[in-house]
């Protein structure tokens, strides 16, 4: 009853959405199947988007024309960009958003595109023809074609909810799980294992005591995700934050004989650095408290997010621990947190596009893949649906490198050194984060998605254009000097040391104290300058010039290490015989078969010595 | 975990908000639990609500307090009252509204209400002491008492769902089933039946050629459900209709072999009055072509609802047929249409309070009665909510005439001759129909809902302000005249024969060719009368007079019914050994326990005679 399509993608979450988005934008017809409609782009845990090097995959995304950064901004309640008083390269914007317009949002966000047909149904069975994913049968036994599909399951595959000693199927509460497809995958020889993740439960927010919380507001000053137009709401809403305390942990104590965790009934791992409160209180013993970040779900509901409260201990253990968080002492309850267990893929299985190595013109994305957080899942999906569509179109394909993005370095990882446990992004995993910001990321990428044709020219000049406005203004500032008299108040002003004699701008504004309004306030002709450009472009500027020894350092790192990185080894290398090549080291590249040097060198068991031998035998 | 509660809604459909509304307005703490707190109200079908007989029924719950008229209204994309043509007891307005605004309403709504507090979970037994519902228990396992409990779990209870050959569990599409509560009710005593229902598929709305269909827009003039003032929104969106031919109907046999209907599959019974597409064509094999209403499902949603086309045909069946209407050659479907079967509570169990005459402080509202329809739903859910404050709380309970509303018919209908079929309301099944209309709800049931305590003095006041005024107009029509010269013109162009000498307004105004505003364009003194009063005011003197007659007869059936109907029955009355009642009589009886001999009189298989014998021991 269908016709065929190029691209079917499995699942309408965030990784999803996005797989459909840009292999649509590319040219391909796409079938969205999911389960729901109505739970499309459901965020399944906490109500926000971004944080700290989340926020700039998110900003990775938009700069190449996904939807995540401008589907976040229009259902902002509050932004926030987090470490500010850092260096630039930790500078990471974060939103809380309205959980059901960002779906919706989402939803209506694909129903505009010509190219996406959607269909409410569950796959059940990949069509695998000739080694070549060629379609999908799904649970009402129908047959669609295509030439290619895209698997993001989310946390679906044979999903297991855990409350206290209660367990049962569903791939989110209230939710179906999604059987069939592991062992159709197990069968043709994939691997899967088993994780978990878990949330906390959600507040009825008028049974708080919010005076005795600290408020957290959102940034005066409101920052987006998006490189592009967007409109955003106009007011925020604040959060609260407030702390547990001893009394919390020995309630919670209470709990640990039936919890799953702790009583092994949850085999799979779960997110280190997400972790449960009860996994909080246990690994952490010496601390005798943590922070609550008290989060609103929306604009006009009630129902509150209590972040850091993730738990699958038993609802009454969840309530009675709740109740003695300052604030919360009539807490009443919504829904109760839980964990989930379900199955996933370990990466490795990959290529550095997401095409899986064992079935052609199969991707997988998200936290299929081991990882956990909708920007990770995010940027898989806009990465897979873009490759599935060059695949099947016979185009170069698209790998981001470490060095040019944390997309890059999320991919390279999984692909490269496969993970254990669900997967997130930090800013430490990036080597070359300096130069992977939040502000460069429209710099960085969007002349790669203008090439790929995911971007328009107009939207590729504004960015040369802003480009080019900082560089003049970095150049102007290279040349132009100012004299003592005229500086010097400015710099006693604000504690630094008085120039003796005519000094250039990037000198003064080299100083940590000092910014580039400074500047401007005591030189008449660079604050006209400034006056024609608009904030985004001061900023970059500003940002260059005190940070440009550090940015020339690890430019030159990145271009050494590039050489390297860059040295392709043929996909029919022949490891068996490279007696020198340590056993393990054999092994591993011969799963992983690496594309490059520097991909090979990632890999976790092969040594400095093993690449060498490599080189040599590349010649 | 919880503190008591005074009453348990459990379920969130239309009858669960109501009843959790309408007790929580009265004063009871009530706890609303449903499976799904993100389908909180959803709108399991058609994207509509009142219509034919039903808009009076939403007139009637938004007189008394109750809210479903006011989401309503707030979430309308088209507004139109249907009747016009005919007499005022046959207007009906109708919306079509967004589908998720509406259920995203209602949830706000529930929250805003101090009274309520919500917890997501499934219930999956009743707790029953001494023959008294004193609470539930959860599938968490969670034991939660109260004073009452109220159940409306809609096509949940063991709910099945069919498309073609395929069958699977389902409460709702991609909801779960509620398993449990149907197996402990039989096994306390209650008797359960099988109903099914369906609806049609969902259609991709950018597929669909509207030029081959017509256009069917709103009222210019808006009217709404609320008489309070809610603000509804300023556009409206456009419907259309099409046909189905001969072609289609041709197509949708190919695939009667399959159905699950025609094949036995299904036992439970349909609604007669909205039947599958593949009913109608069965049943009404001589109409060579049906109706169908292209209805979108928002206001930003390309998501089109295919009003007539009920199918659980298999999925490309439906496709097929489909694309056989006009305008729907390249219909894309988001979703298939499908049949539920689900268990049901004939509701002869039922006393007319809605508590069950089995169990004490049970109630049962919505679909498990084994009606259909969401104002059907929501009415029950409004009285049972009543009913169980009322009775928790010693107070005198609330049971609607079958002459002073629909919802008195609704549940005398239910409760005194059961239904083996899903039961809908219309206008003929109310035979002081002439008396129950949209304009006069409040004028019927305001101060019913005021003693009550359920709505405000300012409101009881306005309603009787209304309806003085309207007296006033219409006595002020009764005394004065108008001459021939200052009317003839009007009703020669009225094409309404000369009066000769002056003549009463109320006269002239009982024309039909004539209305009100016809005569104060001939009456100065009258038109300013009129422009001191409101458009609802002059509409409802309007109807008093142009219907006087009608209404006076109707009012003196109803009083001497009332007399009969009025005299109670004792509850203890003793039947078995009045001898000389019929065999089916004397067994009805005994299980209905009717409260008046009205009631008594409506017991199918009660005859006149055996009401004469009961007049007579009554005595
Ligand atoms: C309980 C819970 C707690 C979490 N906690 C955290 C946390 O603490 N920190 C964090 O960063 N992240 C957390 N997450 C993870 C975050 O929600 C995910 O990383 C993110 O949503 C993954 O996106 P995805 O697109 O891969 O999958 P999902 O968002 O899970 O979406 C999967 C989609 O696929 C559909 N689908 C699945 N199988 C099929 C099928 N066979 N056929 C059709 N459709 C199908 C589903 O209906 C769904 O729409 C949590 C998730 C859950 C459920
Ligand atoms: C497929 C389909 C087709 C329909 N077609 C028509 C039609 O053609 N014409 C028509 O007039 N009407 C139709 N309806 C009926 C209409 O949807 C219902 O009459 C109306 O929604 C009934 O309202 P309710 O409140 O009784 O139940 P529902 O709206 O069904 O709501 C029941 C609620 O109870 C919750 N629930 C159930 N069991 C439990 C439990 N054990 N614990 C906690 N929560 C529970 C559910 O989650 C849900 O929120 C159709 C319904 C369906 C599903």
């Amino acid at each position: 009853m269908f016709n065929k399509y190029n691209v079917i993608v499995v699942g309408g979450g965030h990784a999803g959405c996005e797989a459909a988005a840009s292999a649509a934008n590319l040219g391909s017809s796409v079938l969205l199947i999911t389960m729901n409609m109505a739970t499309i782009a459901q965020m399944s845990c906490n109500p926000a988007m971004g944080g700290v090097a989340k926020g700039q995959i998110i900003r990775e995304i938009d700069a190449m024309g996904g939807y995540s950064g401008i589907i976040a901004d229009k259902t902002t309640i509050q932004f926030r960009m987090l470490n500010r008083s850092k260096g630039p390269a930790m500078w990471s914007p974060r939103t809380q958003n309205d959980r059901m317009r960002f779906a919706e949002e989402w939803r209506l966000q694909l129903e505009s595109m010509p190219n996406i047909d959607i269909w409410q149904d569950t796959v059940k069975e990949i069509i695998v023809r000739d080694g070549k994913a060629s379609g999908v049968v799904t649970s009402l036994g129908i047959s669609i074609e295509s030439d290619a599909v895209v698997l993001t399951n989310g946390t679906f595959l044979n999903g297991t909810i855990h409350i206290g000693e209660k367990r049962f199927g569903g791939g989110r509460t209230a939710e179906k799980a999604a059987t069939g497809l592991t062992e159709q995958l197990v069968n043709l020889g994939f691997e899967s294992g088993r994780m978990k993740t878990g949330t906390p439960p959600r507040i009825d927010g008028r049974s708080l005591n919010y005076t005795l919380m600290e408020e957290q507001w959102g940034d005066e000053e409101r920052g987006k995700f998006s490189f592009t137009d967007v409109p955003l709401p106009t007011e925020q809403r604040c959060c609260w934050i407030t702390y547990t305390n001893e009394a919390v942990h020995n309630a919670l104590k209470e709990g640990f004989e039936k919890s799953p965790m702790f009583t092994g009934r949850i085999k799979g791992l779960g997110p280190r650095y997400c972790p449960s409160i009860e996994d909080k209180i246990n690994r952490f013993a010496e601390r005798d408290r943590h922070q609550i970040f008290v989060e609103p779900e929306g604009w006009r509901t009630v129902e509150i997010y209590v972040n850091g409260f993730s738990t699958s201990l038993p609802e009454d253990v969840q309530l009675k621990a709740l109740r003695l968080i300052p604030g919360f002492e009539q807490a009443r309850m919504f829904r109760p947190g839980y964990a989930i267990e379900y199955d996933y893929f370990p990466p490795m299985q990959l290529d550095l596009t997401l095409e899986t190595l064992r079935i052609k013109h199969l991707f997988f994305a998200g936290q299929i893949n081991g990882t956990t957080g909708y920007e990770e899942a995010a940027s898989q999906g806009f990465i897979a649906g873009i490759n599935a569509h060059q695949r099947i179109t016979n185009q170069h394909e698209l790998i981001l490198k470490r060095s040019e993005s944390y997309i890059g370095v999320l991919i390279d990882d999984l692909v490269t050194k496969g993970t254990e446990e669900p997967y997130r992004m930090f800013t430490s995993r990036a080597e070359h984060r300096l130069l992977l910001r939040q502000d460069n990321a429209d710099a960085r990428l969007t002349p790669i998605a203008h090439q790929l044709g995911l971007v328009s020219d107009e939207r590729l000049e504004h960015v040369k254009k802003k480009v080019n406005a900082a560089d003049n203004l970095v150049d102007y500032m290279r040349k132009q000097s100012i004299g003592p008299d005229a500086i010097n108040p400015v710099l006693a002003r604000l504690n630094s040391s008085p120039v003796s004699q005519k000094t250039r701008l990037f000198h003064i504004l080299s100083r940590p104290q000092i910014n580039i309004y400074d500047i401007a306030a005591a030189d008449n002709s660079f604050q006209m300058l400034l006056a024609r450009h608009n904030k985004e472009t001061i900023e970059q500027a500003e940002i260059k010039v005190k940070y440009d020894s550090y940015f020339e350092k690890e430019i030159e790192i990145v271009n050494k290490m590039r050489r390297m990185e860059d040295q392709e080894i043929n996909p029919n290398f022949d490891y068996t015989n490279l007696v020198s090549l340590s056993k393990e080291a054999r092994e591993k590249l011969i799963k992983v078969k690496p594309r490059t040097l520097g991909q090979a060198s990632r890999i976790s068991g092969v040594s400095p010595s093993d690449i060498s031998v490599l080189m040599i035998h590349m010649g």
